[in-house]
């Protein structure tokens, strides 16, 4: 399908110059571009670039000059990655999940299927569960009794979400998420040793072996709107209450929210990041990936968190952190500098303990 | 369903007092009651929530006077989870699996399928498999062939089980489980800079660059009675011996076993936990979300390990750790402590060292 | 199937001695190893297991005396695993995918594919998708519109390839592999917190909570030939680019490669590594389990990382890494030691500051 430099104007919402019907067909790299591409240079630093290419038509940074460069059109756009969103979405190809719902996918027939429905090949779809109008269902996934899938959904293939899930307008999830998987959640008998080391912090007492006895979840998860999960991300149950995700929340692949936990409005789960269970994390949060956190704590409203950052005690709002244990990003770094300077701090103490304690006095 | 207080005291091994033939629906949070519910209410912290809600009936902390607050009838409960326990198994509503094998499940003629089967629809057994009495496999789950699943199964769907896995009674494996994928075992025609590194701790020493030979994985899993395994979570195959899970232990979302490592019994792997090849996990091991563990080492009996914990040697019986790498926690601690002093200390040896060398003393 | 011993020497690359007609049917360990078995034994220390066995033939290590240990055939390998590649793979029983299409199989009739290709039951196979000879695809798997397969591949069930993803020959994935699901890429109307924060490495400054607007990915995947994916792992689509996996690399269970990653040849990505979008690793780079790679970063050929391993800057060619943050091995094991010795450094400090600095002096 082929687009005219005024529709993707349009698209991105920016003014467009030179050649507005010049068609294009795919958007490329600078030095990649073909005649019929549109090139993405949106620094000057892909200037060079763009000569290499064949672009008639580009993005570019704003100021840039055009007409110089030999293109016949294009939009200068200030914000990049902005850009990028509205053109990424006119040019997606998409998946190809053909409309209606294959017949080789498992309906019941008290689900209720909104319209403009697709579901592909294999699909299940349980009892009594509900299906928005213009949902897309990719092959293989499986939608459990009672669920609740706004309007507007996307799912890749092989999605599970479980009986009672209840989910808002305008989901995507990506293959192999897992909304509604049970809660980890076990108990011994007696005080187990990791009931005492938790108190002690390290001491597990006299506490006896012991087997676990498993505590079921009686919640389910309740998705607003707008939110995006990654592939093979996990999002537990709750015991009792729901696990909740915020509207406008994005969790990225292999993200794991344990039970009980909420996850307030749009924030960023980035890659591997695990959230134990019963956590409250407020709104506009950023996990950076593989971010881990414990249970019970809570994360206050526009809190940021570096790559692999453990957060092991209530964040308050705000707060950038980092390291392990997270601590506030300038306190990570200021320890980070002194145990780089650590070995020789070894040395100058050395040399200081013979310059005091001279020899014949105590060492 | 609705069940008597009675029937929930029974479930839960404890004694009610009151109407004991007071039915109840469901099992709520304090505040959310109505007048049908089950309010969980096990500590003194939730008796004002309470008072907000319209339950007739709660679950109470020991020495509650329930009558003073307008209660009908209230079980007493010194240990809340484990009360937990036999209440949600009680009142779990299921994933809605119907009775017998749909139609649209691929069973070989060979296998060998158990009394009271469930088997969801487009869910595949291999040839020869055995699947248990009573067992109740989700949706779309592959068994694999030769495999044996025992009594009293429960796979939620997309589980997959390879080929020649054995796994004992009561069985619980969340969305996406993977038993049985070939493990992680490549080797280089001669001596690899990995393995130098690892010999010398940090020198590659004069290995070329080689492409990877594969070892393939000629065990299988075995896995024994009263295992759960989390969402996505994955346990590889021994190469020539089994990867074993011993009975009692339980995996969380998103943990890796890898090949021929045995994990004891009654153990718990919490989210996100990695565990390398050939490693001895001994019984009753408790190990912290995203915990690491290299390969080929050891870790004793009752070892407790906090979130995010990086073993990277053996660990002997009842030790609890935590950091990067993992040590003793209360080495932990008074490093952790001794670090957020560092950037003082500095300051203070700058000053000592003024003081004791000074002006045209060597520095 | 049984093999003989000239037959598995062949296999292995070495020769063999005794009885070179003698069938063995599997490969076990010493000291389980029947009569008709192989026991591996190919260092002196399984010499003893080996006597409490009743193999008749053994793999050994150079030297060992094969008559005086009373077996009638040996084969003599000087690096073991390597002597295990060849052996298991000969050995190797598989998973049981029978010839030809399953009829439950779901194919799109302008799909092409190759000779001798066995595809499982329930697989789903897209427009225009190419399938190349000899290619066994599992149960439950997704093949999307114009993706291409390349000779020999091995999927196992349930993986999913997305839409117009690449791959070269002789492919392995394991079970519940994602290739080609969309990048995790969101941008905000202004510039965000997170964004201030990178910049100034702390300081979130005065932006304001927004909504995260959606990068579709017009890219895919390109894998190159001779690759394994692990199970439940996933590889992003690129932006506009292809995200890429080189020749020979190996990606263990749980792994995530991000949008526009780019891993070069004969690699290794350990077990639940994550690398995130934008990152351009060299040849031959092994990365420990559980390591972190930041975004928009370089690793240079051969870097190795030790488990746990965070990388927040690029890496130099040659060089291993460790830590949170990754810094080269010996500095690590500097820095850790000096951590453990800082509490007693605590001390000696203020008794210096007490020696050298004397009651009444200022503190």
């Amino acid at each position: 399908m082929r687009f005219t430099i005024s529709q993707i104007a349009a698209a991105i919402g920016m003014e467009a110059e030179g050649d507005l019907d010049l068609t294009i067909l795919r958007a490329t790299e600078p030095a990649d571009a073909g005649p019929g591409d549109l090139a993405l240079a949106m620094s000057p630093k892909y200037a060079e670039a763009l000569g290499q290419g064949k672009a008639r038509a580009a993005l570019l940074w704003p100021g840039a000059d055009w007409q110089e460069m030999g293109l016949k059109a294009a939009i200068l756009v200030p914000r990049p990655r902005l850009a990028m969103a509205g053109l990424t979405a006119m040019l997606d190809p998409g998946q190809g999940v053909e409309p209606g719902i294959h017949p080789s996918a498992v309906i019941d027939p008290s689900a209720v299927i909104g319209a403009d429905v697709r579901i592909g090949p294999l699909s299940v779809v349980g009892a009594r569960a509900r299906i928005g109008d213009g949902a897309v269902i990719g092959p293989h996934c499986v939608i459990g009794m009672d669920a609740v899938l706004g309007q507007g959904a996307w799912l890749r293939e092989m999605v599970s979400i479980g009986a009672r899930v209840t989910i808002g307008d305008r989901f995507i999830a990506q293959p192999g998420a897992r909304i509604g998987g049970d809660g980890f959640s076990f108990v011994t008998p007696e005080v187990s040793g990791a009931e005492n080391a938790r108190k002690t912090l390290g001491d597990q007492g006299e506490a006896k072996a012991q087997a676990w006895t498993r505590i079921h979840s009686l919640g389910s998860v309740e998705i607003g709107d707008d939110v995006e999960v990654g592939a093979n991300c996990t999002v537990d149950n709750g015991t009792i209450r729901n696990t909740r995700i915020g509207d406008g929340s994005k969790l990225d692949n292999l993200v794991h929210v344990g039970h009980n936990t909420r996850v307030g409005r749009d924030c960023l789960l980035c890659g591997q990041t695990g959230v134990s269970g019963s956590v409250q994390i407020g709104n506009n949060v950023v996990l950076g990936g593989q971010t881990g956190v414990v249970d019970n704590i809570f994360i206050g409203d526009g809190v940021i968190s570096g790559g692999g950052t453990k957060i092991l005690s209530n964040v308050p709002a705000g707060r950038v952190i980092m390291g392990y244990p997270g601590v506030k990003m300038e306190t990570h770094t200021e320890i980070y500098k002194a145990q780089r300077r650590l070995p020789r701090l070894m040395r100058d103490l050395d040399a200081l303990k013979k310059a005091v304690f001279k020899p014949g006095s105590s060492d």
